[in-house]
């Protein structure tokens, strides 16, 4: 396991990639961000993001999954997150769209409570043209290495 | 339509509530967070949240739900969301939890583009103990008032 001791300023990982459908936009759009141009091509077009596109909080979505996949890749001992610090939409996100992110870790410190310790990652998240889609600040328990009882 | 010029800071709005079951919470980490605590009882018990629970952006995606509902229904002109300035989270949500938020107005600024303003609203979303799982800034571009032409 990567502990939180593992861990130092300016460690820094890339996740892998993924695409979104149209039919996975709308579905998500139906459940949880019903506003017409998540839902209809036209109503897309006419809005200030110039196409049907997918929800922003979808695309949090699949932040989190390419986030998950990394933790999982890499056996990151992640626990929780506390929170967002800050957290911009700066691309339209279309169908077809594929997305990839870089997590840098900026400041590691403790958490309050004992095992456990606090990582603050920048994350910038492109498509498939390396334009940036979003751009946040992502804070991080993580568990602290356990102490060896076998000494 | 409710327009940026009849939004003023100190407008509060109330969402209506949304319970989540236990089959929501598992399709949605299935899709976007598999860690174990959102897909296995014992692994939610055994966590720092002391029981399966939802996923953080599961939660984020039903307060976008309940903000378009209000949008709706209020009919608030939003354009769009250019970013959450902070988001924390504060209690673990669990199956058959129900979720409403309140909406207050923090302040109201020029977008820099004509034709809209932008609102930096406070949102904080409780459970049906009235205990506290959300707590958050939120951005929202809004229509301004369209010019008379009839003049």
């Amino acid at each position: 396991m990567l502990y939180w001791e593992d861990i130092q300023p300016g460690s820094e990982f890339a996740t892998g990639s993924i695409t979104l459908d149209k039919s996975e936009i709308l579905e998500f759009a139906a459940a949880f961000d019903p506003q017409p141009f998540h839902l209809e091509d036209e109503a897309g077009a006419e809005s200030i993001f110039g196409g049907f596109c997918a929800s922003g909080w979808h695309v949090c979505a699949l932040v989190m999954r390419l986030l998950a996949d990394t933790f999982e890749r890499e056996r990151i001992a992640a626990l929780d997150s506390p929170g967002v610090p800050a957290l911009r939409w700066l691309k339209p996100v279309y169908a077809g769209d594929s997305l990839t992110a870089r997590i840098a870790v900026r400041e590691c410190t403790g958490a309050g409570e004992p095992g456990l310790g606090l990582i603050r990652c920048h994350i910038e998240v492109s498509n498939q043209d390396r334009r940036l889609v979003l751009r946040s600040e992502y804070d991080l328990l993580i568990q602290r290495k356990p102490e060896r009882t076998d000494a």
